[in-house]
């Protein structure tokens, strides 16, 4: 049965998550339903590159699913991104998968955006899509401390109880914080992340931001490898999937 | 009574305009009725520096109202973007008018920003801030007509029926089309607008980068003062306005 890759765009807010939960809708399950339109009713068991949490959004969260039978890339992207609405979720592109390649397994990078709004008065155009922090937050100082968490580390300081992954290794290639007018933007990247990685670190720097810790302060929360030293976990709508990348991409129609 | 000029930022989605209109709630409404709290129970009278469409959004809005008591420029903001909610208008700067200032007579300047996503996926993320433009569109080509139609002209070919101005005598100082990805962002300059004007330049310049029509053609439709050779009324929800110059500004807290 042919395997395809998805790269999907959606607004977190509606939904429980990715993943398929009971006690709501998941952008997986509305993925699923869609699929069975196309797939003689039979909703076909899809993975995410990333299962992003409650009120996360992505604009390249990448899945794969398989179907009963072929059909054109392009006519499943626009069947897909018909099938999908009044959801708030879109098919960007779709293509064959490569032999062996597996939407999660196969990620060798995974980006995301993390968006705070610094400035007195709530967000209007953007709610939803930011987190507001009133404070003025130094950005500079933030940056410099996120650089002392490159690398690879034991990141059990920065995850959540609930994550289930086996090690708490990982290894962090990007963590830059900037400013744009009102905004800062925090950009991470790294092969993997662990659950709530980011937005624990997000709510660490804000600390170094708003003047409270040191430069230095984030670098020996993560040595210390204590959840409970770290700071508050960011909520969830800051934070968007922005990409991944495979060493072998799909044929993107 | 003290005059205040106020700097707005709202969601145009759920308003009838910024005019006061019997058949819907406008930002001018929503704002006098929460001055009125601050004011003894009296909704004070406002203008702002331009009177956006319904559907059109503004992260730069300038208005004035007057108040029958003094009230710190900060608290005022403040108290404002309180009882705005919820509202998505919000209070971003606030300041004591400087005298025989007025915000929409005494403007210099007004800038507009008009986003265009053009890819084939509808818009998930920023779904009522976009307009969904699927066919490939060249900007380069719409910059290059956008630069004929710069400097002063009669610009009736872009007028609305409805425009209530004297003359269609206008400067434009500023359109440029820029590529950002699969995002088309036109900005707008000029001392003033006439009705749907930068909506009809828009509609207009979308036939250039559809293809269907030459560089040279939005000139001679402006040439031509008639609007019924001009393009399409682009929808609103692509258009913001973004800021009000003016030759005193206001000291803004």
């Amino acid at each position: 049965m042919p395997l395809y890759a998805l790269t999907l765009e959606y607004h977190g807010g509606p939904f429980v998550g990715w993943q398929r939960q009971a006690n709501g809708l998941s952008v997986q399950q509305v993925l699923e339903e869609a699929a069975a339109k196309l797939n003689d009713g039979i909703p076909p068991a899809s993975i995410a590159a990333g299962r992003t949490d409650a009120g996360v959004h992505a604009e390249g969260q990448v899945a794969q699913i398989e179907l009963v039978r072929k059909i054109a890339p392009d006519r499943l992207r626009e069947a897909l991104d018909f099938h999908t609405r009044p959801y708030p979720i879109v098919i960007r592109r779709a293509a064959l998968a490569p032999p062996g390649w597996n939407a999660r397994f196969s990620a060798i990078r995974r980006g995301y955006r993390y968006r705070m709004l610094n400035r007195r008065a709530r967000p209007a155009l953007d709610d939803g899509l930011v987190w507001h922090v009133k404070a003025p937050l130094d950005a500079g100082a933030m940056h410099a401390a996120a650089q002392g968490l490159l690398g690879r580390h034991d990141f059990s300081a920065f995850r959540a109880a609930a994550c289930q992954a086996k090690s708490a290794l990982r290894t962090l290639d990007r963590l830059d914080v900037a400013r744009l007018g009102e905004e800062l933007v925090v950009t991470a990247e790294a092969r993997s992340f662990l659950h709530h990685q980011i937005r624990n670190l997000v709510g660490t720097l804000l600390e170094v931001g708003q003047g409270r810790r040191g430069v230095e302060w984030p670098r020996r929360v993560l040595e210390g490898r204590d959840r409970a030293q770290a700071g508050m976990t960011a909520p969830p709508e800051g934070l968007c999937f922005t990409f991944v990348r495979y060493a072998e991409e799909p044929d993107w129609a």
